[in-house]
Formats: C-alpha cells, sequence, structure tokens
C-alpha cells in the first residue's frame, strides 16, 4: 500500500521501518528534516511538504502531541489533499476532544477517521511488539488490519467512535502513572526503614505483581537513574493532562490523578523534565529526606 | 514439631490444616472458641486459654490486628509460659512499631520473636501457596524454613530485624490499594465515556499488566460487585493506616496514603465496611456519576 | 456617559440600577430578554441585539462565562460596531486566557480592554459596595474611575496588563473555595466530636477569624441549609477551574485546588449542584457519617 | 491564689508574669531548669521537682506536646501529691486521646482536670490577650474564671467534657494551617503571573479577608522571610497530627489535612523545620519554579 506517514520521532521511526519491511511504500514528512531523510536509507520517500503525504492510499500521524496535530491536520491545504475514500489513522496520544474534532472534520469531507495509539516503547515498535487500541468504523478497521499487524503484537478494538480508543489510551497511562507514583511512595518508605529497595521490589515481583511494567520501572526507580529517558517525564505530564481533561469534560473526579498532576509540575520545576518519567520517584525520596542513591 | 497457634479467622485455619497434614502436633486457640473447635475433626488440640499455645515448641500468632495481638501476646502470663530458646513467629498483618516492641519484649525475656506476615488470600493459603515475608535471626529463620515450606509458596527474607519484615509487608499492601484505587478511577473514567470497563480490563491484562491481581480486582470492579469480601474494605482501612503509621514515624510524605485513607473512611461512611476492599471503587463510580452497575 | 451594558443576571441588573441613578445613559441586552425588559422600568434602554451596546460611549460585559463571552464578543459584527477609541471593560469572571485573547482582539482593531472582575454577591452589588479589581491602560482606568465608584465601594489596579486582574479574581475566589472546604472538614470533625457547630463558629468568628465572610459561610454551613444559593455550586466549579487553567498555563501546583476540583464535581453528581457552593460541606459531613442536621 | 505552673517556654514565660502581677503565688518547673530561674527575679518560686508544683491549690501545665505532658504528669509521684479537690488545668496544645486519659486519671485519683488550650502567639500571651478555649465540670471553670482572666481576652466554654476544648483547639489550628496553605499556594500564582504578593495581599485583606491572621501570615509569606519563628513549622506538623488523630479516631476524612500533613514533612526534609509554619509557603513557590523572593 502506499502509505503517508507524518512525524517521525523516536517511535515513529521504527514503525516506518516496519511498514518498508512488509513491502510498503512510504512517504515519510517530519517537521525537522534531518529525522525523516535518516529513512531514506531503508527505502522511504522523503517529502518536503506534508501535504505529500496526505495525496497517499493511507495516512499514518504519529505527532508529538496535539498541537503538532491540530497544525498539521488542519492546515487548509491538507484535508483538501486526501483522497476521497481514504483513511488517516491517528496512532498518537492525542485528546479525547482533538479526536472528536478530527473525527467531524473528516467525515465532513468524506474521509475516514482511525484512532489507534499505542502502548509501547521504542524498543517495542521496533519489535512489532506493539499493543494498538483502535476504534473506527468497521470497514475501515478491517483494511488496517494487515497495517497494524505489521506493526503491533495485538490490536484491541474498542468501538466505531473514534475518539474512545483515546480514552483507554489515557486511561491506560493513567494506571501506569498511578503505578509509578506508587512505587516511588513504596520505595522512600522501605529505603527510610533501611531496606534495600531492589530487595523489596524483588519480592513484589516475584510475587503479587509480576508484570515487566513493575521490574522495569521500578529497577529504575531502584537504581534512581533516569537518563536517558525512555518516556520523558515532561511527557508524562502532558498524559496526565490528557486523562484530566477527558475526566473533566465527563465529570469524573479523579483524586490519584490529582497528584500525579502536581508531582510531575513540582519535577519539572526541579529541572527533571528530561529524566524519564519514572523519576517523578525522585520528588518522594526526596521529601523523604533520602539522598540520591548514587550519592549514597 | 509442637506448634501453638493463636488467632483461627480465614486465614488460620487453612494454614492449620496444612501444619498437621504435614505432621506437626499443632495446639490451637482462638477468643472466638467455635471456629478453633472445628480444627478439632482435622486433628488440632484445641486449647481453652491462649497460654497452653505458649507452652509448645513454636508458636504462630494470626491475630486479627494490633490490639488483638497485643492483649494475647502482652498478657502477663503469656510470655512467661514460653520456653527458654522457643520462637515465636507473628504472620499477622500488624504494624511496624508493635512488631518493634515484641522484638524487644521477647529480647528480654530470652526468647525469639520473628515476623512472617503473609500475602495471600484464603484459597492461597489452602493451597500452601502463600508469600510469606520474613525478617529475624538467621538461626530462627533457618529452624523455620521447613514449616514456611509448609504453609507458602515462597519466602523473601528481609534482613535480621523483624519488623523490617513488617514494612515490607504494609508497603506491598499499599501497592495493592493503590492499584484498586487506580483501578477505580480508570473504570469511571471509561464507563463515563461509554466503554465497557470490561473491554478496557480485557485490554489493560493483555497488554501492560498481565499480572493476576489486575485481573482479580479488575473483574471485581467491572461486575461491581464486592460481597463476599476475600478482603474486608474494613480491614484495607487498618491497612493503609498501617503504611502511613510507618510513613509518619519515618517522615516519609505519601500522598496516594492520604487519598486512600479518605476514600475508605468515606466508604465506611457510606455503609460498604463490609465489602471486600475493592469495593473502594464504588465511591468513583458513585462520584462520577455512574449508577450500580447491576442497575444499569 | 452612554454605557452599553450586556449580561443581565442578578449581578447587572443592581449594576445597570446604580449606573443609571448616577445619571447615566445605559442600553442594555441580554440574551433572555425578559430579564433586559425589566430594566425598562428603571429608565434602561432594551436592546435587541448586542450590537447596539456595541455602538455605544463605553461597553459593559457581565456574560455568565468564558463561553458566552467569546459568542457575544468574538461575534464578527460586535467588535467591528464599536467606535475607534472606545472602551470595552469586562467585569464577569472569565479566564486570564480568555482576557488575553480579548486584550489582542481589542488592540488589533484600535480599541480598548480592561478586565475589571468583582467580589460581591447581588446585596452588595445593590449596594454599590462591590471590590473591582482592574487592569488595563492608565488611560483607560482613569476614564473608568468614576464609573467604578458608581458601582462598587474600592477599586484596587493590579497592572496595565488586564488578565493580570482576573489572575487576582480567580486566585481570590481559590482562597474563598479553600477557606468554606476548611470549614467543611472542620466542622465534620467537631460535629463528630458532639460539639455543636455553631459553638465552634463563635469561637473561630470572635477570635482567629473575624471576618464576615467566615460568619457568613461558616453559618451556611452550621444550618446545614444551602438553598436558595447566593452563589451556587455548580459556578463554584467553573471558579476553580479557572484557579487551575491559570495554575496549569504557569505550571504551579495547587493541591488544594486539586480536592476542591473533585469535591465540587462530586458534589454536582449528588445533586447540589443549585446548592449554595458552601453545600460543599455537605460532602465532608456525609463522609464522616453524619447526618443532615435538618434531620439530626 | 498558690498557683504551680509547670512548663516554662516561651508561652509560659509570659503567662507565669501574668499571673504574679495580678497577685498570685506561683511556684514554676521546667526540664531545663534555666528557663524557669529567670522567673525567678518577677517573683516566682522555683521548683527543683515538677511535684512541688503539684502540690498547690491549682496545677497549670504548659508542657511542649503529649510526651512531654505524660511524661511529667504520668509519673506515679506526681498525681498522688495533688491534694484532693485540686484542679489541674492543662493549657498546652495536646492530643485529644490524652485530654482522655487524662481525664480518667485524675478523676480516678478524686482530682478535677481542665482543658483550656490557647490561641495566641507570645506576644499576645504578655498582653493577656490569649483565646482559651476550656472545658470542664462547670464548678472548676468556675473557680478558674478569675485566673482565665488574667491570662486571656476571652474563655470559650465548650462543654464539662475536658478533651471537647482539644477538638476545638486542634480544629482551630486546622483552619489555621488550611489558610496558610491556601496562601501560600495562591501566592505562588500570582507571582508566577508578575503579579506582586504585596499587592495581592493588600486586596485581600481590605477586601473579602480583613482579619489579622491574613494580614500577619500573609505578610510573612510576600516576604519570604521565615526565621526567627513565632510558631515552628514542626510545631505545625504536630498540631496537623492532631488534628489527623482526632479525625481518624471518629472516623472523618479531612482531605485538606492530609496535603497538609505531607506538605509539612517534606518541609522538614528540606530543611524549614525551625521557620514560622508560613514557611510551608515557600514549598509551593518551589514547586512553581520561582525563586526565593529575597534573592528575586
Amino acid at each position: 500500500m502506499r502509505i503517508g506517514f507524518i512525524g517521525i520521532g523516536a517511535m515513529g521511526t521504527e514503525m516506518v521501518r516496519n511498514l518498508l519491511k512488509a513491502g510498503h511504500t512510504v512517504t515519510v514528512w517530519n517537521r525537522t528534516p534531518a529525522r525523516a531523510a535518516e529513512l531514506a536509507g531503508d527505502g522511504a520517500r522523503v517529502a518536503t511538504e506534508a501535504r505529500e503525504c496526505a495525496a497517499q492510499e493511507l495516512i499514518i500521524s504519529m505527532l508529538a502531541d496535539d498541537r503538532a496535530t491540530e497544525e498539521i491536520i488542519f492546515a487548509p491545504e491538507f484535508i483538501d489533499e486526501i483522497k476521497p475514500g481514504v483513511i488517516h489513522v491517528c496512532m498518537a496520544t492525542i485528546s479525547v476532544g482533538l479526536a472528536q474534532r478530527l473525527t467531524a472534520a473528516h467525515a465532513a469531507a468524506g474521509l475516514h477517521y482511525v484512532s489507534a495509539p499505542v502502548f509501547g516503547r521504542p524498543p517495542a515498535a521496533a519489535a512489532a511488539q506493539l499493543f494498538i487500541v483502535a476504534a473506527g468504523d468497521s470497514a475501515s478497521l478491517a483494511r488496517l488490519t494487515p497495517v497494524f499487524e505489521v506493526l503491533g503484537q495485538r490490536t484491541f478494538v474498542v468501538g466505531s467512535e473514534p475518539s474512545k480508543a483515546n480514552v483507554v489510551k489515557v486511561s491506560g497511562n493513567f494506571m501506569l502513572a498511578s503505578m509509578i507514583e506508587a512505587l516511588g511512595e513504596a520505595f522512600a518508605l522501605v529505603r527510610k526503614h533501611d531496606i534495600a529497595p531492589e530487595q523489596f521490589l524483588e519480592m513484589l515481583t516475584n510475587s503479587i505483581f509480576p508484570a515487566p511494567v513493575y521490574k522495569v520501572y521500578g529497577g529504575l526507580i531502584a537504581s534512581d537513574h533516569y537518563e536517558p529517558a525512555g518516556f520523558k517525564l515532561s511527557l508524562g505530564l502532558k498524559d496526565v493532562r490528557l486523562a484530566q481533561a477527558a475526566a473533566d469534560a465527563a465529570m469524573v473526579p479523579m483524586p490519584l490523578a490529582g497528584i500525579l498532576h502536581d508531582q510531575y509540575m513540582t519535577a519539572i520545576a526541579r529541572g527533571y523534565g528530561e529524566f524519564d518519567w519514572a523519576g517523578i520517584a525522585r520528588l518522594s525520596a526526596e521529601a523523604a529526606g533520602l539522598p540520591v542513591r548514587g550519592k549514597e
């Protein structure tokens, strides 16, 4: 299939490589051209304007956030360039509200819009091990199935209204952020009682919480080293805000989300914005009067 | 070994049965005699006073909470009855502070005290699948190894100071309570956006959170049925308080624990104290204006 | 002066009456015409379209919220109707962000925009006892002085950038909402210890907190009667959101605001949206298991 | 009257001076003898043991906290020394639970116990301008009236059960701590929007919050200087804990108190324990990325 892929970050790069390997013709565009240019060696066609991507048989967008997505997709020349019946699937983590506006705008132009955000970090993207959460009209989803199979290990369909996939995505990220915060608080507690966090983590992950995410994030927190980031703390704030916006719009009080929001803002004020988002645990350690572990 | 077992609740009953099956001679005592009497048919000797248990080769206590443990163990006649060199292992979820006082009291009497709280519900106790977190002097722990093997699937040793096992236990329970609260808030969010909670749970447990506790608690919350309780919500408040007490003593701010404390108290005020502690999620649903699911 | 006054609610009605009494010629407009029509008897000219108000020497807007303000003021025909050099002063409680957009839009059209939100309820508006917080260019503020003197007891000027007045207004409302929540929690505590809330309030307002707002809100909470509302709880949520939006934009963590947001949403889910915003205290009482006072 | 006064801190010193001026014979005792000795010059008799104070006609205790009060008053030789019918009035801020135990212990010995904690800082104590909250049997309260008149400007009687005075006192301190936290958050918000905190405070205290405590604490926060402390931040934590203990015992969720608890612990971990408790506002400023004001 001729695919236009917009947004070549750490995730997009790996996703495009998998699409190319599977034999698709991929036209890529990125605001910072250098990142897109790197994919030429993998066989991608590098566009100089985003609307070149709009002119393909399938459009995938994977831009950084709402603002970037709005600027590109709602640019007047973009939607006009899309051919009738073409699907635009947004795989980025955007707001529920923007997904609703994208759905309406595409429908008004006789186009198909699908939301399909993903769970997984760049290594999972490279290994085609992403989890994809998709929502849209069933015909579009059927046409996308082979594409999703090239990108991820499993696709969860949550209905025909695209924004529902975004609700599920931001809810899942809220669950992750809550888990990280809980780990941070618990680790501060055990450390303050002179228990090695590794020992506590070993117990947790071999008993009640035998899930990889506990091992991964628990390991980062135990080591108290958060750079380079797998997923930046500043993006964690973005995601907490998305959950809060979805909650506020639907009148759902989420006290844990309130705590998370303030913790992320505080961490950024302390200069931890470039840390992996597990670095939120540094706040709990500091608030307990614990030293940075590398310096203990 | 001749074992005195004090505290025959849902957990204690199963644990005693496993000890009997393994060939130990077990003398049991319970404040409410009927529960202890039921074990006579399994071969247990039923004591009429707690101090009969104190006179055995090994003492295991599994009482409901701090108050019950203090009343029995600190009763003047109890410690006097224990023979020199005997080990008392407290497997109940008690406070870090009480564990410290028990350690001191036993040491003063030339006795050995071990803390060995467990993770697992009654069915896990019956199947000898508990996770045991143990701390105490290494000689005592060595002597206890065969006993622990009869009761659980794995023992995690966290040091020689008994109270550390209690720190780990209350921290683990805090992690569970945080997870349940996060699930409750996220489920309210997806339900309010017209997504079936089962669908969200299916996604979570087959992607980022493939741990049984997510399935179990997520399933309870999705069904919105919390009775009969596997672990009562009122006991959840007890456990949150234990984490907060350990945190307060060590000067560790735990904002999530503060939220949990208020949620459990509110739930009890609404009459949910006898619910399973997953029932805390009912509060999030109600606060979002959602109906009870059975009545949707 | 010929004044166009847009937004004839409980506050606007009283403000227009004071302007008329002071000899101004006031043209009024309201989305629901009946409310504006009532002022005809006081001497107001009743406009059939908002832009008639735009054509006066001074424009005062006092609309319900951001949405209403945007719809009227940003309607294409509105700003075009304003004559060069005319001042538009928005006295409603709008967001900091909207104030910034209004400032830019008026400047682009060669007009003057001033933010001048007020503290005070309808009786204070009727008595010309409002507190006005104003920000804008100094020439405009000087021209507005006699108008503000007709409407309020004191004007606080907080600079030349209009949105600063809105920051101060939403911060002040946050202080009020925090005070009400604290009163609600404290009253639940004393009531649960069998102390009459009136007795506690009597002590507070005659010792550490001798401010009228403590008497007024404390009295409402002690009586546990919240209708009719002086200021609706649902508007309290609006104001908390304005404070949170200003905080989020400037990266200021406000944990109390997070609590307030969830309490207001929960109260609305329980059907208390039409209560006076002091009714947030009902939640604290209920969460403590206390009965409604009228039914004690 | 012959009065035994125990606990000669900043408050006790001023209170004793007023009692001496009024013609009472005062025997003073303090754990650190130097502080008591200073009062000899004012005419006080300096005891070498606390029980000398117990042997007077009236006993006033003003010790630092629960622990100090328990150690002195529950020392076996102390209560035995008190003569039948003598009143012990505890004016310190102690826990509701300790007040209940003191009530029981005195009653068992045929003595009278009254709780009479105070609002006011040392300058108010020196000027006999304290607010006294008293509870106890009415005969004792009647006998204490002339003593209270020497110490304070007004006495609020809240019933015959002494611990109720402590409930009111800890609730009042919770109100103060909530106000300070709200001021800290609001000041961070206005500062981040480039508004001078003095300007915001000027508005607040001349409009909706014309109470001296707002001026005093607002002034400290605006200046961002917290030393020397009028009331130490570490004591603020003690008082928040007292409110939380009273709330926990009565099953009253107090989300604001949870926030305060964590803020005070965090502030102490940052080294602010010796600050005035208004210094909690430094946390909000730091979390917003604001510089210390003296260094702006």
